[in-house]
C-alpha cells in the first residue's frame, strides 16, 4: 500500500511536471510572452515554493521532486516575461 | 509546527490554484485554444488525479482541496480544447 501510493505520487509528479515543460520550451523558442501574466506567474512561483516546504514537512519524495523542477520552470517563465516583455 | 505547516500548505493550494483559474477564464472567453496542446492537457489531467489520490493517502487537506479544484479546471480546458478546436 505504502509503496503503491508512493508510485502514484511519482506518476503524478512526472505527469504534471512533464505537462509544464513544453510551455517553458515554447516561451523560450518563440519569445512570445504576451499570453503570460506576471502577477499570476509570481503568485504561482511563491505557491510552488510553499508546496516544496510543505513537501519536506510531509516527507514526500514525489512532492519534493516535482516542486523543485517546477520552481526552476516557473523561475524561467518569470525571467522570460521580464526580459521579453519590453517591446 | 504542525499547524504552521498546514497553513503553508493552504497558502500553496490557494496560490497555485488561483494562478490557474485565469487561464480557464481566458480560454472560456476567447475560445482561443490554439496555444493549448491536447496530449499535454490530458497528461496534466491524469497527473492531477494521481495527486488527489496521493493527497488522500498523505491525509493532506490542502492537497485534496487544491487538486479537486484543479481537476475541475483541467477538465474544462480539455473540454474547451475539444469543443473549440474544430475549425
Amino acid at each position: 500500500m505504502n509503496k503503491t501510493m508512493e508510485i502514484i505520487g511519482f506518476i503524478a509528479a512526472i505527469l504534471t511536471t512533464a505537462a509544464f515543460l513544453p510551455q517553458v520550451y515554447k516561451t523560450w523558442k518563440t519569445k512570445d510572452v504576451s499570453g503570460l501574466s506576471l502577477p499570476m506567474l509570481l503568485l504561482f512561483f511563491v505557491g510552488v515554493i510553499c508546496w516544496l516546504v510543505y513537501g519536506f514537512y510531509k516527507e514526500s519524495p514525489s512532492m519534493i521532486m516535482a516542486n523543485t523542477i517546477t520552481i526552476v520552470s516557473a523561475f524561467f517563465l518569470v525571467y522570460f516575461k521580464i526580459k521579453y516583455d519590453k517591446k
